[in-house]
C-alpha cells in the first residue's frame, strides 16, 4: 500500500510516447564541456575566448539608451520590429530578393526555428526527407512530433518521396556533420524537384559566416529568388543565426519564409514561449547595424582556419591509415569515415578512456545504423589541444584494434 | 498546369492537425497594444513605465563584469548554474523545504514551462484536469499535443478523473482569468487527492508578487513540503517567473519539480531551443541577489492597487446593473460575470466599436461555451484610462442591449 510519507513509491503517469525513443547524447556532449581533463572534439561550439565581449557591452548600453523599456517588454511574437526589418533588408541584399518584415520570424536560435517547423507541419508518422547524415539537433527538434525519415539523394532526388514529404531538410553550406559544401548544380536540381513536388524546403544556414576558402555561392533561397522575382512567397524556409557570427548566448536566430508560413510559425511560437527576449534582440540589432558581426567573423575565420589546419595536419600523420576525409572549406567539422571495419560507437568508449571525445556517426543517422564514421570539431579547442586530441584518438584507435585482434574475429 | 513563375499557385503540404483547431486571439490582443485609440483592458501585461530600467542597466553591467563570456555562451540546458542555485535557495526559504539546483529548470518565461510539461506528458487524447476557466496561454501551450480536458471541482475533485489525468493544472494565487485566491483548505484537499491518485499537479504562480491585501498563504508546493520533509521528490510541478516582479522582456521563468521530472523537461527544452539566453539569466541573477525584485514589487503593488480601485469604483457606478464581480485581493484581473443574458462574444464587437477591449470568457473555456463573462485587466492602463475604459464599456453594453431589444427576442 502506498503511504504519503514515501513519495518515491507513488505511481506517476507515463511520459509522452516520443520519450521512449529519446536519447540524451547531445546533453552528454554539452556536459563534457565541464570536464577539463577531456579534450572534447565532440561539441559544435564556437571559441568562447573570441566572443566580442567589449562590443557586446557597448551595444547593450546603446540598446538601453535607444530603446529603453521597449527592450524589457513582451515582444511582438514575431520579434523586435527594427531587427526584423534589418534582417529583411540583409537577406534582400544577399539574395537580390524583395523581403519584408512579414517574411521574417525571430527565434531563440535556429534550434527554435527547427522546433517550430516540426510543430506546424508534422503529425505522427509524417515524412521528412533529409540530407543524411543529419544534424542531430534537427532530429532532436522533431522527435516529439514522431516523423519518419527518408534520406535525400542529392544526385537524383526521389520525386515520389518529395511529393509525400512535409518538407525537405538541408544544410548546404559546410553541413553538420559532414562539413560538405553542396554544389550550385545540386542545389538547383533539388529546388527544381521541390517546386515540382509542391513541398517545403528547409535550408538551415548556421555556418554561412565561417568560410575558409572560396565562397559558398548562392543559397537555395537566392536561387529561388533569381527565378521568381517579386515579393517572396516561395517554398524555401531559410534559417540564420548569430550564434556563430556573434555569440550563442544571445540566442537570436531567424526564419525567412513566405508570409503565410511566418504567420503560422508565429502562432506556434506564441504557444511555445510567448516571445523571445526583446533585450537580446535589441542588443543584436545594435551589433548587426554597426557591423560587429562582419568584423568579428574576420577574426574567428582566421582563428578557425588555423585550428582546422592543426587538426587536419595532425590527423594526416596519425589517422590517415584508418580514416578518409576531405579538408572542409568552411564550417566547424571534419567528418572522418573509416576505411575498414571500425565501429565508432565502440571506438568512442576507448576514446573517452584516453580523455578525448568525438561524435560517432550513429547519432547523425535517423536509423541509428551508420557506425563507420565520426565528427571532429575544431573550433572550440586551441591548436595544441587539437594536436593532443588527435594523438589521444590515435591511441584509442590502436587500443581498439588491438583489443579486437586479441578477441579474434567477431 | 503549375508554372514555376507562379509560386502562389503551388500546392503545399497540409499543416499539422492541431492547427485546424487553433485560434489567434492572444495574438489579436497583444497586437491591440499597437492601436493607441483603443483602451485595452484585454491584455495581461505589467505597467511598462514602472519597469526598473536603471536597476536593470546596473545589473547588466555587473553581469558582464562578474560573468564575462560565460554570459554569452550556450548555457547548460537547465540554466545558468548560479541562478538555479539562487532559485533553489529561495524556494527552500519560502516553503521550508530542501530544494537543490536539481529541482530547478530555468525557462523562457513560465510559458515555456507550460509548453514543456505538455511536451513531456501529453500524447494526443490524453486527459488534463484543469481549473476552469483556464489561463488561455496554457490552453495554447498544450494545443499542439491535442489533449482533452475536464474541469477541476475544487470542492470535490473527481478521483476517477484525477487517476486518468496526466496532470492537474491550477493557478491558486489570484488566478488568471478570475483573480480568485484559492483557500488553504481547497489546496490541501486537492493535494491529498492528487497524491492518492498518483498524478502530477502543475501549480502556476506568476502573480505571487502582486498582493494588495492579506497574504496568499502557503503554496500547494509548501503544503506538500510541510507533510513530506527531506529532498523534494513530490508530485507538484511549480512555476515562477520574473515577468511580473521585474520585467517580462527578460523572459526568465522557472520550474520546480522532482529531479526526474526536471531531467525530462530539460531533455524537452534541449530539443526546443537548446538553451535560453545566458545573458538574461545572468542579469536576473544580479537583480534577484540584490533584492531589486522585492523593492520593485512594493512600487508596482502600490500602483496596481490604485488602478484596481479606479477600475472597480468606476465599474461599481456603471456596470453593477449588469455584472457581478469580486474585488480581487491580488493579481491583475477583475472577472465580471453577467447577471442576465449578455453574450460577451457579441458584446466584444460593440466594445471594439467604442474603442475599448476586454477578453470574453469563451477563450478561457476549453469547450469554448462560456459566453457570459469577461476579464478586465487593470495593470497596464493609468487610472484615468481605466475610468474612461469603463465608461466606454458601459456605452457598449447599452448599445448591445438596445440593439437586441430592437431585434426582438432571439
Amino acid at each position: 500500500m502506498l503511504t504519503p510519507t514515501d513519495p518515491a513509491r507513488f505511481a506517476r503517469p507515463a511520459y509522452a510516447g516520443w520519450l521512449g525513443g529519446g536519447n540524451d547524447l547531445t546533453q552528454q556532449f554539452l556536459s563534457l564541456g565541464g570536464r577539463p581533463e577531456i579534450i572534447s572534439l565532440a561539441g559544435g561550439l564556437p571559441a568562447a575566448e573570441l566572443y566580442p565581449l567589449d562590443a557586446i557591452r557597448t551595444a547593450t548600453q546603446r540598446a538601453f539608451d535607444v530603446h529603453g523599456v521597449a527592450a524589457l517588454e513582451y515582444g511582438p511574437i514575431e520579434g523586435f520590429p527594427a531587427l526584423r526589418a534589418l534582417i529583411a533588408a540583409r537577406i534582400s541584399a544577399q539574395t537580390g530578393g524583395q523581403f519584408t518584415p512579414e517574411n521574417v520570424l525571430l527565434t531563440t536560435g535556429s534550434m527554435q526555428g527547427l522546433d517550430l517547423v516540426g510543430k506546424v507541419l508534422v503529425d505522427k508518422g509524417d515524412l521528412i526527407v533529409t540530407q543524411a547524415p543529419t544534424y542531430l539537433g534537427a532530429l532532436d527538434a522533431w522527435r516529439a512530433r514522431e516523423p519518419v525519415y527518408r534520406a535525400l539523394d542529392w544526385q537524383a532526388p526521389n520525386d515520389a518521396e518529395l511529393r509525400a514529404a512535409k518538407f525537405v531538410y538541408t544544410v548546404p553550406n559546410y553541413s553538420n556533420p559532414t562539413g560538405v559544401l553542396v554544389s550550385q548544380e545540386a542545389r538547383a536540381r533539388l529546388l527544381d524537384r521541390v517546386i515540382e513536388a509542391g513541398t517545403w524546403l528547409v535550408e538551415d544556414d548556421p555556418y554561412l559566416s565561417i568560410q575558409f576558402e572560396g565562397s559558398p555561392g548562392a543559397s537555395i533561397l537566392a536561387q529561388y529568388v533569381a527565378l521568381h522575382p517579386g515579393p517572396y512567397e516561395g517554398p524555401v524556409v531559410y534559417m540564420g543565426t548569430v550564434s556563430k557570427s556573434l555569440a550563442p548566448g544571445l540566442r537570436v536566430g531567424w526564419v525567412i519564409a513566405a508570409p503565410g508560413m511566418i504567420k503560422t510559425l508565429s502562432l506556434a511560437k506564441q504557444s511555445s514561449d510567448m516571445s523571445s527576449s526583446m533585450l537580446t534582440q535589441a542588443i543584436t540589432l545594435e551589433l548587426l547595424s554597426s557591423g560587429v558581426d562582419v568584423a568579428h567573423s574576420i577574426v574567428t575565420v582566421e582563428a578557425y582556419r588555423q585550428r582546422r589546419d592543426a587538426l587536419c595536419e595532425a590527423a594526416e600523420r596519425r589517422l590517415r591509415n584508418w580514416f578518409d576525409w576531405e579538408v572542409p572549406v568552411g564550417g566547424m567539422f571534419v567528418w572522418m569515415r573509416a576505411k575498414g571495419d571500425i565501429d565508432t560507437d565502440v571506438l568512442y568508449r576507448y576514446a573517452l578512456e584516453e580523455k578525448v571525445a568525438f561524435v560517432p556517426s550513429s547519432v547523425f543517422d535517423f536509423a541509428g545504423e551508420d557506425r563507420r564514421a565520426m565528427r571532429l570539431n575544431f573550433t572550440r579547442s586551441a591548436p595544441e589541444a587539437l594536436v593532443e586530441g588527435v594523438r589521444r584518438l590515435e591511441r584509442a584507435v590502436v587500443r581498439y584494434l588491438s583489443a579486437r585482434l586479441l578477441d579474434g574475429p567477431a
